[in-house]
């Protein structure tokens, strides 16, 4: 009997991005860098699209647009020098993004892009996914504010329906006696969304990735505490959060991957709760429909970060690990002058220290951040 | 009694690099890009001088200088945009090295790479230091190199002095008999050196950093394995090294970089021998000026990467750990067609992927490497 040495089967191109291709870039921000920085790994060349001339992304690109986010022309050009195209931050215009689908590969996609940049249209889709959210309520003016404060109660918070981050376009309601007319002036009469205020014993997110394929790979939930509405520390695994929980923190995370036919990283940011049965739950407060602060962690703290994650996903490349190095990762946002500490931090055995290349550290601009993984166990 | 609260001194600026500056980097190839790419974590831009327009390097920073080594005028612009000059390959013309130098920091310094990168000076240096090496003679022409094989024997290898790398310029003399006119014809007659043959058990190298004020940080000694004079793979930590022939290599590197008054990443490359008493010992072959191809396990496999310590050493800051992140760190180079094999490496779980953006994979081209960092005891 002759014995046939095994064979591995040739493995082509997965998809059809192949390193040497460019990735374009919409937003020259530390997420837009962060992603250049992955792509290069993998022998991608970037491309960065960003109306700042002073775009921190620009420095780790070999290709940059100047330009405004509705430049029809430059985005035409800009779209025929690239194989795909991503972007790091939602408040993109929807003809934007169109303009850009139609002619080459845009992920996300741009329905997943306007399901998640409107607060009102994101809460309706994961409430009609069966998924635990905040009682809320549209309000387009005054009467409307009235009227959802009396169904859902107080507290409850007032927020824009579209293009709010880091607490901004957003108010707590505490009280009754509030006058409805001010607190739509002081978002500008924008159309609005009240949400019922969700007592929570932490904040967690859930970083996660999907391929065209339905592939998906989610990172350990991670605890989020918040200073003055931007994130300042995360911590994973999340402190006290049952593997049950998690579990089910992450089974969300693939629902609504899979519901938008989301391709790249998303983080769900969610409440960590005690149901009425004295059960741990979740509820989702928003999602984010790129790379997340609250996975800057895994570029240190994971098998793949979510940077290199992101990059596998919207090429059609196999997700890579999402374990973590060490029992447990944190990381710290370098705020405003905290990042004046650099020389402290460098020093510090265990600490990565990241800063993002911005020239001025004005109060609450995020300047880098560091991350520590626990060795041992 | 009161007490004082305890109160941290202010660390003020290491030295007179901060985030923000500039590093300029002379070449343009995979050590200029991995270098340039560490600098952007820590905040610092990158400015790449190399007379190739399609350089790797150019990718992943934010400033480009396209002019040839010996270029005074294009030197002297780059030097006046920069905060301080590095260099990713030590055949750099010493005119170019002092220019440079004469306008800005230069680091490793001009002397230094002068000392290494003459096979006679580097080889002279580290005997005068009381550092085994290989026995070695000067050989200028046919003549004197019938008298150094008369008087260190054969099998020897001779080398030219200058510009040799991954076997380039290189001689291996087994027997008598050859005809040494045409023996140094092949090496266009250029000044050389005979070494007599170290019978090795194996090649290791100690990638080491030091700082001006003399800071010393040594990775743990590698195993490097060589295909066709090119390395192939590099294992950490190496493997039937016993822990005190591991403190001598190290506390060889450091004696060398301490006598280099070096500044920056260095490896030095030796063959682990056995000496006539039946120990273990180490033998210096040669010192690359650099960071190099066998302390790329780094970037995942220790908790500093040679790239960020290298960028550390260069701007006076501390240096950084060099503990490993595994029990045991491989890196395979991915020459030529093997870089073809990129899909099936990404799906490879635990694998690390590394492709330099080089457009054709040439033989013997350096086009990538994949790192794996053992997980548990």
């Amino acid at each position: 009997m002759s014995t046939t040495p095994p064979r591995l089967a040739p493995v082509a191109s997965p998809g059809p991005i192949a390193p040497g291709a460019t990735i374009g870039i919409i937003g020259g921000g530390q997420l837009g860098r962060m992603i250049a920085v992955a792509a290069a790994q993998y022998g991608l060349k970037a491309h960065i699209y960003c109306p700042d001339p002073d775009s921190p992304a620009f420095e780790v690109a070999g290709r940059r647009t100047i330009a405004a986010y509705d430049d029809a022309a430059a985005l035409q050009a800009f779209a025929a020098s690239v194989d795909v195209v991503t972007y790091e931050f939602e408040n993109i215009p929807s003809d934007t993004a169109e303009m850009l689908a139609a002619r080459r590969p845009l992920h996300p996609s741009a329905s997943a892009l306007a399901t998640t940049q409107d607060r009102l249209t994101e809460k309706s889709f994961v409430a009609g996914l069966g998924i635990p959210v905040a009682p809320f309520r549209a309000v387009d003016d005054a009467a409307g504010l009235t009227e959802a404060v009396r169904e859902i109660g107080l507290p409850a918070v007032l927020k824009t329906r579209r293009f709010g981050y880091d607490g901004k376009g957003q108010v707590m309601l505490r009280e009754a006696g509030f006058d409805p007319v001010a607190v739509m002036a002081s978002l500008r009469d924008q159309p609005s969304i009240l949400e019922g205020f969700v007592p929570f014993e932490a904040e967690v997110s859930v970083v996660a990735a999907r391929t065209a394929e339905g592939g998906f790979s989610a990172y350990a939930p991670c605890a989020n505490e918040h200073r003055h509405h931007i994130l300042a520390r995360t911590v994973v695994p999340a402190p006290g959060m049952a593997e049950e929980t998690a579990a089910e923190a992450m089974a969300i995370a693939r629902t609504i991957a899979d519901a938008l036919g989301y391709v790249g990283v998303l983080a769900v940011e969610m409440f960590l709760v005690r149901k009425p049965d004295g059960r741990a739950g979740v509820v989702v407060n928003e999602i984010a429909p790129r790379v997340h602060n609250s996975g800057h962690w895994t570029i240190e703290g994971a098998q793949t970060s979510q940077f290199a994650q992101h990059v596998r996903a919207i090429c059609g490349w196999p997700l890579g690990s999402p374990a973590l190095t060490g029992p447990s990762v944190e990381m710290l946002n370098l705020i405003g002058d905290q990042a004046d500490d650099w020389a402290r931090i460098l020093a510090e055995p265990g600490s990565h220290l990241h800063l993002y290349g911005k020239g001025e550290a004005r109060p609450g601009r995020k300047m880098g951040h560091l991350t520590r993984v626990a060795t041992g166990a």
